[in-house]
Parts: structure tokens; C-alpha cells; sequence
């Protein structure tokens, strides 16, 4: 390379992918929102930049150090890190031109400046929905947030998943219980890492931080609870806590799940799980976590749950919600690496159309007829040799070649050659795109 | 408003849209997706945040005043303001895994910190096609873009357009052939406009830059050629000019217009026209812009052209191109404030399930059943009385309605009530898509 040449490169911590591993993605990102959309979600494109005072009138601490955040004329801007607060400045700003309840779903990027490391991305998407209630917003969404995220990883197929839901009413309903209200915020961050560290730590860190010997034993028992859904529920009830907000969170988990039976999941891909309590201080009702469970390693694929005010940062109004986010940037970049999901195809092209020596007219033509049915078409123009074309063919992965030779074009036809088995097949240009379509099985 | 809370709001110059308009902007934008698509173009998505070394590698002037551009750690960054030089750097990073000719598609948000205006947008989408050769690119590539332009425009529907090309060749051996090279991009400045100042005003500044009065009378000549396409072919090669480059012009010219034909572009579809330059310096051979005839004031809604080479600034390997590129935030204002494009409906939902007193698990196996069939369904959950639940259904604009009470569930039957007629028909609910379907016309 020339001294006065720049060396093109991106930043670490940015994923960007080649065309065929481009295809793969967007191929689950139109999976994603097709499920959105069929279940009623609106899109929503709020700005990438948006003024620092709005986008971080909650935000603090470790969040705060993250943001790209820069100024411009007299503007204190900075890129959203989320697509939350944004949904939250967004329905503050229109909620009168809005129809609640509102059904949105922004699939989109977002910025954080964190260190790089493996699946760490400074810029990456969000799969976002979420229902916004003005005042009140009815249980059933509570089940209808676990049958979409049901719906997308069928579709998705990446294998066998679980659902995990909690109600954070009764974590902490239970923890009042045993008066240790002020202390919840603590136990559940440690709770939450029981997979990771497993019981024996988390009962030593639980004695760290000054909790007695009977309530880690109930604590202990509490989270231990297994069985089926009903199960669980029942040793819940059995458990004698009397706490008002335990109860009602109980009620509210024996609600959804049954809900979400008759939304059509299969009980296998769902359990209930005390240990799960999301970092969000904001959730205050159900909450989710997904799971692949050939890579649990991942770790939750799709997480959410129900808040009782989006906007308190914007308005009074109350507007409660619920919601799930997948962060399809680093699902795909593990997924990958993984070997889970595989490029098939280094182009979208059905059919390739290679002339060999005949007039443009009858070139385009024959393209235009394919086309037109419906293929995806290509056509190779410069004038090399057969080989050379059929390895350009090759290289793409295009299933496909229509060869227009000298013959072909006296009788009106090309030959259609499946580039997978081999098979060669003559036939009219008007036909082409039928055969075609025969033998992809369509 | 109480004072300790933030007043929602975004920046000027930023688009942002209520999800009935964002339904119609995604429409419009899946329409060019899926043409591009159809011609065999790939996917890319860049970065937003690049380097400022590697962005700003050939900019200057009045593109570098509008960078964003920030420090992050020892990072001098900026967002990107095309999606032309992205291309480049990346072609340029990763051509050792292309197959060239590389035809790829982005339609993706750039960024321009200007001095907000009507209709001009600091962040806004840009819907670009290219096509890069390795060392040569054959000219039928000329044909397929305008190909592309008018399939996007007869499927977008926005009425009667015009695709003028012209050639930069023709340009420069013309003013070349009477010693004008000096002064070429005075001159194509002032040509370019010509619409807009009139033939007077064109003279007065040719004049004033010390152009000749012969000069001018063969440049008021060469620009004042009609007629038919073909005729101005002949015309041009009458002029009697011998420069060669202006030949070759010519020539390209004739080759792209006959291919265009053969493309199956209609006739009246697209014009030569000598006075159209493009204001880039790199554009190197064919250019293209696209009016819509009857609002001829919007300007070019789709433009580009021909260049020899994309990636002088990153590398020594030659890689001529061609492209276009569709500025949809400006397009899509424009046709909205101009009444070109309505708003049809403020939600997808193709059938919302009102349930009146009905067991929830009826009322979400009507939904699935719906759903499963294809249809965009949700359900009203909340314990409302039916008036309010079809102000709701009406706000929304949803075409059907299924209304579920007891009758409905002890026959297994919903009513289908078409919003628009206000009839209804009770089915069962396992023929409820069907139904609706055949109302649609599916």
C-alpha cells in the first residue's frame, strides 16, 4: 500500500459482516419482526442522536460513562444506549396522538462506548417491544410477552429453549416478610447469580452481608422450590407468607402461566424461577429470561418485564408497561460462533443468467422473464469464458444458471442447470422461472 | 408539567414519526428494499461510528463543517455523512473475500450537522445500490441502474417520472473540443442550472467567468439539442466535434439508451439531457437524476452515476463503479407536506378480537386461530363496554373486528364485522381467516 494511502479499518467493538453473513442476519432480524408485527406491534425510528439532558434524565453511574456524548453548536448531545428511554421521551412527547394501549417495537442500533471485549459491541441492535398502559394495562399482556418471544425462537429454530418467569412482587413480598426489606436490592443481586456461583456461595455471600442463619434458610428453601408450574405455585401459597404483596404477586404468576398455556405454549418451554429478579430497578411485576438450552452459556437470550411508569422522568401521567428486548447483535455473534447458525449462501440470487455469445436483446429478455416471476435475478455481462462464469456462479452459491447460447436464442429458450445437482434442462424463457420454482419445490 | 421533570422533546433537523406515518415511510422503504433485492444486489450495514481518519480521508470544505465529530478515549471519531465512502473503505478492507462485480445495497440513516431547514435533515435515510468491478465494469451495468430506477418507481406509484442521463465524457470532450478544459467545472456548475435560472442568466455567468461569445453560441447550441432520443444522438454527432473522449461519449450514450429500451424501460420514461452534470468530481461517465413530472420542484428524487475509481484514498487497486442513491427521509417529507402519499391506517392489525364476557381462553383461541391463518390479530383485553372497544378498533383504523360474547363461545363461533360496510357474519372460528380473506380479496 502507497505511504499516502489511508489504511481502512473500523473500531474494535464494532460488528460488521460480510454480504453473506449479512443475509444470515437479516434473515432472523425480518424472522423477528414479522412476529412482532403479527402479533399487532407498531414500528417505531426514533433519532440515533438526542440531546444529553432528555436521554439522561435517569441515567447515572456506569451508564453515564458509557455514552458517546458530545457537543455540537450549543447542543449537549449524546447516542442513545438503549431504546427505552427513548420509547419513554417518545410516548411523553406524542401521548396525545397516541392509542393506548400503545403496541410498539423498535428493532435498532445502539451506542455504548464500554470496553471491547468477546460479544461485548459498542454499537449493536435491540430488538425491542412494549405495551405502554395509560393508568392500567391488563394481566393478559403478561402472557402475551412470553407467546411472542415463544413464536420468534420457533421460528428462529435455533433448538430447544425455556422461558423463566418470576414476579418481582414476590421476591419482594417474601423478603418484607422476613424483614429484610432493606436489604432486597442486595439479596438479589446475589440470588441472581446462583447458576454462576452456585448455592454454597451465594449462602456465603448472603452471611456477608449480615443476614442470619434462619432467614439464609429460608431464604434457601424459598428459592429452592421445584416441581411442575402448579407445583411450584401451590408450595408458594404453602410457604405461610402473609405479606399482601407476596400474595398478589403469587395470584398474578398463577394468572400467566395459565394464560400462556392457552396462548398455545408448549409447557416445556416455559418454567417459573424464584432466582430471577432482572438488575433493572424499574421492573415491578413479571419479569423473563430466556434460555437456549444446548447454550446456556449464552446466557438469557431475551429478557424484560413490566414496569409501572415509563415516564415518571417526563411526566406525571402514569403509564405502565411491559417489555422484552432481544440484543440480536451479540445472540447472532455467539450463535455463530457456536456453529448454530450457518451462512448458506453467499448471494440472495435464485437464478444467474449467463449469456454465451448472443445479443443483449435476448440477454435481457430472458432476465426480465425470470424476474418478473417472481426470482431473484442476476446477470453476468462481461465477456469472459464459460468456465470463468460458472466459477463466479459457483463462488456466490447461486442455485440456478440459465445459459443462453447461439441455439438457445434461435429457439426462444435457455438452458436452466441446477447448480446442485448438475441437472441441465431446456426450456422456453417463459417457462424458465416455472421450472425453476418446480425444482426449489415451490 | 411539575418543574423537576424534562421537557420530551428532539432536536430540529431530526425526522421523527407517529407510527401511522412510520407504517407508510416502511412501506415505501420495503418496496425499495425488495426491487434492489430483485436485481441480485447484497446487503452491507456499516458502522455509523467510523474513525475520522478513515471518513474524512478525501473530504474538505463544506462536508467536513458538518461532520459530527467527538473524541471517545484516545478515538477521533465522526458518523458518517454518506454511505458512499463507507462503501469504499469497506470494498477496500475486504476485497480479498467479494466476488466482483460486487453488487451490494444499504439503506441506512448518514448524518449531517447543517443548518436545519424544509426539508433538509441532519439525520436521514439514504437508499444506495452500487456496483463495483475489479479493474473494468461493463457498460450494460449503465442500462441496469435506470432498469432499477423505474422498476422502484412504478412499484413506489408516485406518479409519472423522468430519468435524465446524460454523459460526463460528452461533457468534457465537448468544452475540451473548444478549449474550455480550464473552466469545465465553472461552466458544468452554471449549466446545471440552467432549469432553475433560465437560458439569460446562463449567458450573464458564462459570461462572466470570460467565456467568448462563439464559445457561448456553441455552448447555448450544444445544450439547446431535442428531440427524439435517437435524434439527439445524431444531433451530438453532427456537431461535427472530433475530440475523442467526446466521441466515446457519444457512443456510451447510444449503447445505454438502447440497452435501456431493451430493459424495458418505456420511452417516455427517460430523456437524454446534455445539461445534466452532477455536482460530485468524481463522476466519470453516465449520470443519471430522476424528476417526478408533476412536481418537477422537488428536484432529483434519485441520482448518481459512473466513477473510475472508489477507493483511491484506501488502496492502489483500480475498482471503477456505479451507483445510485435515493435520499428517502427528504422524499418522503416532501410527498407528504406535497399530498403525494396519505397515511391509510394508524396500525397493522388486519383483525382485532373483541371479547365481551367471554372465558380468556376462548377468546385467544379465536386469536390464534386468526393469527396462524396469516392475519396481523390482536386482542382487546381490557374490561371496557363495546362502545368504547370500537372507538378503539376505529381510531386504529383496523378493517375487522371479531367480536366474541357468549353466544359466539358456546357455538364456537366469532362475528366478523367489516368496519368499512359494517356488516357482520358469524363464522366459526376455525374458518374466521378465511373469511376475512375473502372479504379482502385474497
Amino acid at each position: 500500500m502507497a505511504k499516502d494511502k489511508v489504511k481502512p479499518r473500523i473500531l474494535t467493538g464494532f460488528m460488521e459482516l460480510l454480504p453473506e453473513e449479512q443475509i444470515l442476519f437479516n434473515k432472523i432480524y425480518d424472522t423477528i419482526r414479522g412476529v412482532y408485527e403479527s402479533f399487532g406491534f407498531l414500528p417505531l425510528d426514533t433519532p440515533v442522536i438526542e440531546l444529553s439532558e432528555v436521554l439522561l434524565a435517569k441515567a447515572g453511574g456506569e451508564t453515564e460513562k458509557q455514552i458517546y456524548r458530545f457537543n455540537k453548536g450549543d447542543n449537549d448531545l449524546a447516542l442513545r444506549f438503549d431504546l427505552t428511554v427513548p420509547l419513554a421521551r417518545y410516548v411523553a412527547q406524542h401521548s396525545g396522538q397516541l392509542t393506548f394501549p400503545f403496541k410498539r417495537y423498535q428493532m435498532s442500533k445502539v451506542y455504548r462506548g464500554e470496553r471491547p471485549q468477546k460479544g461485548r459491541f459498542r454499537e449493536f441492535y435491540q430488538c425491542d417491544i412494549d405495551i405502554i398502559g395509560n393508568e392500567e394495562l391488563d394481566i393478559a399482556y403478561d402472557a402475551e410477552m412470553p407467546a411472542v418471544i415463544y413464536n420468534v425462537f420457533r421460528k428462529l429454530d435455533f433448538g430447544k429453549f425455556t422461558i423463566r418467569l418470576n414476579n418481582r412482587k414476590v421476591l419482594n413480598g417474601f423478603f418484607a416478610s422476613i424483614g429484610l426489606e432493606d436489604k432486597i436490592s442486595d439479596i438479589l443481586r446475589i440470588i441472581d447469580k446462583l447458576e454462576k456461583i452456585g448455592e454454597e456461595n451465594v449462602i456465603l455471600e448472603l452471611e456477608k452481608i449480615g443476614v442470619e442463619q434462619e432467614n439464609i434458610k429460608k431464604i434457601i428453601e424459598f428459592i429452592s422450590i421445584d416441581g411442575s408450574e402448579s407445583e411450584k405455585i401451590n408450595a408458594l401459597k404453602n410457604l405461610g407468607v402473609e405479606n399482601e404483596m407476596f400474595i398478589e404477586g403469587v395470584n398474578e404468576l398463577n394468572v400467566v402461566t395459565e394464560y400462556m398455556r392457552v396462548f398455545g405454549i408448549d409447557e416445556d418451554y416455559f418454567t417459573i424461577d424464584l432466582t430471577i429478579a432482572r438488575g433493572l430497578d424499574y421492573y415491578t411485576g413479571t419479569v423473563y429470561e430466556t434460555i437456549l438450552d444446548d447454550y446456556r452459556s449464552l446466557g438469557s437470550v431475551c429478557s424484560g418485564g413490566r414496569y409501572d411508569n415509563l415516564t415518571e422522568y417526563y411526566t406525571n401521567t402514569k403509564l405502565p408497561g411491559i417489555g422484552i428486548s432481544i440484543g440480536l447483535t451479540r445472540l447472532f455473534s455467539q450463535l455463530k460462533d457456536a456453529g448454530i447458525i450457518k451462512v448458506e449462501r453467499a448471494s440472495l440470487v435464485d437464478c444467474l443468467v449467463v449469456p454465451m455469445g448472443v445479443e443483449m436483446e435476448y440477454v435481457l429478455k430472458t432476465a426480465k422473464a425470470i424476474r418478473d416471476g417472481g426470482l431473484i435475478t442476476d446477470v453476468y455481462y462481461a465477456n469472459k469464458g464459460m468456465k470463468q462464469k460458472m466459477k463466479y456462479a459457483n463462488k456466490l452459491g447461486v442455485p440456478f444458471v440459465a445459459v443462453i447460447g447461439e441455439d438457445e436464442q434461435k429457439s426462444g429458450t435457455c438452458s436452466i442447470k441446477n447448480m446442485e445437482t448438475g441437472e441441465q434442462k431446456t426450456v422456453k424463457i417463459e417457462d424458465a422461472c416455472k421450472e425453476i420454482k418446480r425444482q426449489i419445490g415451490e
